[in-house]
């Protein structure tokens, strides 16, 4: 079976339209993808690099660009009016739900994503964040408890050290093998690179 | 007939790219490009942009992605060993053309953008430049004159501030009417957009 690594992080508009897209592309591509979280923030850090939002003529554009990708995806989005969101936690969730139930981390990134891009909601309330996961079927307390946990913070760190390791300055990035490719306007490159694989 | 406006300076590896599918994007979609020449840095400066080569990893990368759609479009293409390379003069050349001899302008944006992106050249040099502008038949002496005169000063300052105001913040930049696209990875985009006018 061929597999692909998708790098992602839950504030990113990016990399919220390329993981609506990823079911098609497996199933056209009879490949798995591997889901990445990691800290997008912390990416910035490693790198230098910057959100294109601190360039305001250029995230005024690509909230534009995102939103031409979004209608020819059929998706739902909108820009949220409380970005950018601190994600640490988030996907200190998302880490935690692999190592522990992995079969349920799916639908998280999935609520995740959709509070952020298409109901707009500020989930750095912790009610917000709270209810979120309940309506999903997630223990906010169990929940918090996992982000907490040593091995939950050193395995998002993990990821995101790895991440720059490989070249990955942005979100989303994918790997096929020791091709990278940025953006979720590649995935067209993505879904090339992984027939020829 | 139908328009589109095309932003570019020869700096841009990107603009390059784009300027090569122009031909093939006017004859698909019936449509002629209005040649935009800008001062990138002018851009950069106004918008507080930065070329994706400051940050290393970017860099590294763009060029790989760029190097991509070449191969697609059956180009050569190479990195500059001398980038960034000050296109002041460059770009004023292609104004005072325009003005002044505009039958010869697409030529010599031809000869500029394969100088610097498939010869590899240090255009910063005048000897080099020199011989560049000789080899097409273009008079060096004729052209820093030109490049000296107010009017192509200010024909360069006016469409770079025409660019700013209009929500460019880098390079290549397509209008299809008020439709706005960044990148020589939309080309498709442009294409859609004049099939739709």
């Amino acid at each position: 079976m061929k597999t692909f690594d998708f790098y992602f992080d839950f504030g990113s508009p990016a990399a919220y339209l390329a993981f609506t897209q990823i079911p098609k592309l497996e199933a056209e591509t009879n490949s798995t993808v591997n889901y990445k979280p990691m800290l997008l923030g912390g990416v910035f850090q490693a790198t230098g690099n910057h959100s294109p939002a601190t360039i305001p003529a250029k995230g005024k554009y690509t909230f534009i660009d995102f939103s031409r990708f979004a209608k020819r995806y059929g998706i739902p989005f909108q820009m949220n009016p409380h970005f950018p969101i601190n994600t640490l936690m988030l996907m200190r969730g998302a880490v935690g739900l692999q190592r522990t139930h992995p079969e349920k981390c799916l639908t998280y990134c999935d609520a995740m994503f959709k509070a952020i891009w298409v109901d707009s909601l500020n989930m750095n309330d912790p009610v917000v964040l709270g209810k979120v996961l309940s309506d999903k079927g997630f223990n906010p307390t169990d929940m918090m408890a996992l982000c907490g946990e040593q091995s939950t913070k050193d395995g998002l760190k993990a990821i995101t050290e790895e991440a720059v390791a490989r070249g990955v300055f942005g979100a989303p990035t994918f790997f096929v093998g020791g091709q990278m490719f940025w953006g979720q306007d590649r995935l067209e490159w993505v879904q090339e690179a992984l027939k020829n694989q």
